[in-house]
């Protein structure tokens, strides 16, 4: 087999191990948590469904591409739960040193690509970036909000922590904010989520 | 909120439910089989790097949106195995059902994109589809190949049904499908998958 097939096959089954990285959010059954390539799968149609609310136009491949990737580092740096701080202090190092592994499966102008993918992710910048954010964090809202809040419980957050976590999501989507604002107004009023003066 | 924006929030809440779908290929540590939503997320990212060796060109977009939406029907209909003749026999029935209820959850007009998808998918006549199943294809043989052909053995598979469910696969891809003849070929020999004279 040609050396550059030998490559992509070996990192397509490298990041089968995407399908053990547990997440924090419970599924809708609110008994098994959901891990990355489920996260990834269900954001990445959400994206080709929702794309009609993004504040700026999107070239939805773009966005769907960056969705399938975007968690690929966390085989090596794992899931680090967006409101533990502790472990967000070292996440960026953790992740840095898996993209250079993981990507570097490919061959190089794929592992370029894929690379650049995640690089945008994570810069914030471009109307796609600002788009898949707002699928990355709109997703586990509705989850935790269909089995009442269960992780936000289990974990003691606090309002400011959910509002922080979605500071820039309406520079992505000022629609799909409104849905996430009403979700997080209903779970603090419900105890789910805490209220800052408590 | 919206109508419009309910029926598609309704649809996301609901298609969760393709991540308790469980197939019959295992994952890479050989314990734990895949589910719709892992295996969905898997071949769409592979569509992305191995587009490439379709025979024709494709428009990736609608490739990965077609496997991102192809086993959706199976939240009612179930999956069923490729090698199980009783209930492939009473699948498109089954499938057909299911597409009816659970596509129209979106709006007319998205409902109808999905809807088209999943049947560009079964008709298997576009570049898009038939590249799309190659996909399809390749991931379970790969990932069963990965863990000693467990799955094979476990469903005592035979040539000619291995070899049967690729048949059309040709089409897609021949490059790919050298890989997946290559992969069947190690495997008969290592009475993984039984030589159709035994």
């Amino acid at each position: 087999m040609d050396e550059r097939l030998k490559k992509q096959l070996d990192f397509i089954l490298e990041v089968d191990k995407s399908k053990f990285v547990v997440r924090q959010t419970y599924l809708t059954d609110g008994i098994r948590k959901e891990d990355d390539a489920e996260h990834s799968w269900h954001i990445a149609l959400m994206a080709i469904l929702l794309a009609e609310y993004s504040n700026e136009p999107v070239d939805v491949l773009r966005v769907v591409s960056m969705l399938l990737v975007h968690d690929l580092i966390e085989i090596d740096a794992g899931d680090t739960y967006a409101y533990d701080k502790n472990a967000n202090a070292t996440k960026r190092e953790r992740e840095l040193k898996a993209a250079d592994r993981i990507f570097n499966i490919l061959p190089e102008d794929q592992a370029k690509k894929l690379r650049g993918l995640w690089d945008e992710f994570e810069e914030y910048q471009t109307p796609e970036a600002k788009f898949a954010h707002v699928m990355d964090n709109l997703a586990p809202v509705m989850l935790s909000d269909a089995v009442g809040g269960k992780s936000w419980k289990e974990h003691g957050v606090f309002e400011n922590q959910v509002y922080g976590r979605n500071k820039r999501t309406p520079e992505g989507s000022e629609t799909l904010y409104q849905v996430i604002d009403e979700v997080f107004r209903k779970n603090i009023q419900l105890g789910n989520i805490k209220g800052d003066n408590k």
